[in-house]
């Protein structure tokens, strides 16, 4: 396995180095042909890196800087004036060549304006889009985009983000002509505004793309589908909605099984069966999403991420740059719009 | 208890009256005050009827009608050319004061658009929504508006969302100063897009509002807030997201509690529970939407419903009529609004 450099923004989430840093400790142990570049306050990170055996600590360039995106930046604000931020210079790395990736806890908005500047959009790609690989019912991987990184989209971008996670889908599952929705409120023609019906007549005149029409909010995690598409307002919430309802059931269950002995006693004897599946779906534990659609790879880990869930940030990190993701996505997509152009 | 009349759309919903007959029969049986207009194709109700006792058929009056509202008519299309439809001769009983209320599971958008044309809205209100009762993780109802009569919202319908969430909170479940959130990508007052920016900006200039600011998808069902407003593509999305997960968790619950011989055991010993405790989850268990800020009492039932579900929004509109919910929200949204206006 060739060598692999990744820049971490250590300052980003809700916790800050104390989680990033024992990930990627434990990153450095999983794949010996990694090397990180962690970026942020050398005086919160250095001690952390104490106890760190030798070969791991050998692997690890630490680039010291004291700014940091708030959460409350604005993007803008973000772009302007956090030159010397943890996340600026993580994307920077990713930029010059110096790192094959990059990933950050931090705010959304900010890292998406950032990227966009840094890195460029591919040709053909307006804006990048912030896409997760959702559980389903049959199994089979859900591509959901975008997630938060475009609030508004009109009807092109929606039309080109179908584009990216057909070939997303293609390129990391290997999944010959991906099925791809658009998500509204029903699935007649008639229904939705005007950017899902303006995207949905793009989409039907694009034989490149596998359209399946609109999809409503109860079948994406059915499997019915491999790529859905929507506005970043409605997949954030959508996401985070997820977890709401995942969080309810787990008290739901907790309470209705503590109602009488011996209801109370099988459950706790299954409760670790039940917590395991229950972990599936909770975004602490399987996370990590991708901005995809720059010419370099950008992870955004959730803000809330414990240690376990920032790992599974570096490691979707990790593949991507090993698939060379950005160069799979670019090829494909020159093919079919050069199709479609012509 | 006085006489209550409801008008019943027999044909709407994916079953038509094999869901709605059986479910209006249950409800007969239920309250001994109740009347019900069935509204439909003789041919298919009538045999429906055949076996019901002569008190619960006295309560029971047929109107035939062949014309229906189909799924896929367009809201206009419905209002100018389905003048004979079940669902619009339900809603002219309520108009003509011959029903105080009445129930339909079929296409919600004709059933926003006939009802708004022929009840008329609330004085101040511009457009009714769709609202709901959902469960929360500490028992307490919340109410999200709106769930897909209005698919885009400008910042004012949004406010007057808010005004009547607020007030049908207080009204209903004698709330003192309910809590009202908007739904938004970020709980920071930089997030999201311009109409709940200035929703926000609105509410906050509102005192007779207990305005919380944004609240993000995974706090739906915290119960944190008692009113959650959104636009109707969003709200839609949102409440079938909710269900496609808890569907996706159910299967992997029993995915789960298949391995192993003992665990199989215990969890087919506490199934019953689990199932009941899920089915409080279920849309079509749980049932039943409001259209607010008209003159009269419209319920929406899933378009999936079964009998039991059907059933639910049949007591949502008793509960409602008896309640005289319209004068009630009308009452006090005057006196916000003339509060507001000096």
């Amino acid at each position: 396995m060739t060598d692999l450099t990744l820049a971490l923004d250590a300052m980003g989430g809700d916790h800050g180095p104390h989680i990033t840093v024992p990930a990627t400790l434990q990153a450095l142990r999983l794949y010996p042909f990694l090397k990180v570049i962690l970026v942020g306050h050398q005086d919160q990170i250095s001690p952390l890196l104490d106890g760190a055996e030798d070969d791991i600590r050998q692997r690890i360039v630490l680039i010291h800087t004291t700014e940091v995106v708030s959460m409350s930046d604005r993007p803008v604000h973000a772009l302007r004036n956090r030159k010397q931020s943890s996340m600026r210079l993580a994307i920077e790395l990713v930029r010059d060549g110096r790192a094959q990736a990059c990933v950050s806890a931090g705010n959304t908005g900010a890292l998406m304006a950032i990227s966009k500047v840094l890195l460029k959009t591919l040709s053909g790609i307006d804006r990048p889009a912030l896409v997760s690989c959702l559980p389903s019912v049959n199994g089979k991987p859900v591509y959901l985009l975008d997630l938060g990184a475009n609030v508004s989209c009109c009807s092109e971008t929606l039309f080109q983000f179908a584009v990216m996670g057909s070939v997303l889908s293609e390129a990391v599952d290997n999944n010959e002509q991906p099925k791809v929705a658009l998500l509204n409120v029903g699935i007649e023609e008639i229904k939705g505004n005007d950017q899902v019906q303006q995207a949905g007549q793009l989409l039907q005149l694009t034989p490149q793309i596998n359209y399946q029409g609109f999809i409503e909010g109860d079948d994406i995690y059915s499997g019915k589908v491999d790529v859905i598409v929507c506005d970043g307002f409605v997949g954030n919430i959508t996401l985070k909605t997820s977890e709401g309802i995942a969080k309810l059931l787990v008290h739901q269950l907790k309470q209705g099984l503590t109602q009488g002995f011996f209801v109370r006693l099988m459950a706790k004897l299954i409760a670790p069966r039940i917590n395991s599946v229950l972990n599936q779906m909770n975004p602490d534990h399987y996370n990590g999403a991708s901005l995809i659609g720059l010419r370099g790879i950008v992870v955004k880990s959730h803000g809330s991420a414990d240690e376990a869930a920032y790992l599974q940030a570096i490691s979707l990190a990790v593949t991507e740059a090993q698939r060379r993701l950005p160069q799979m996505i670019e090829q494909r997509l020159e093919s079919i719009l050069l199709d479609i152009n012509n």
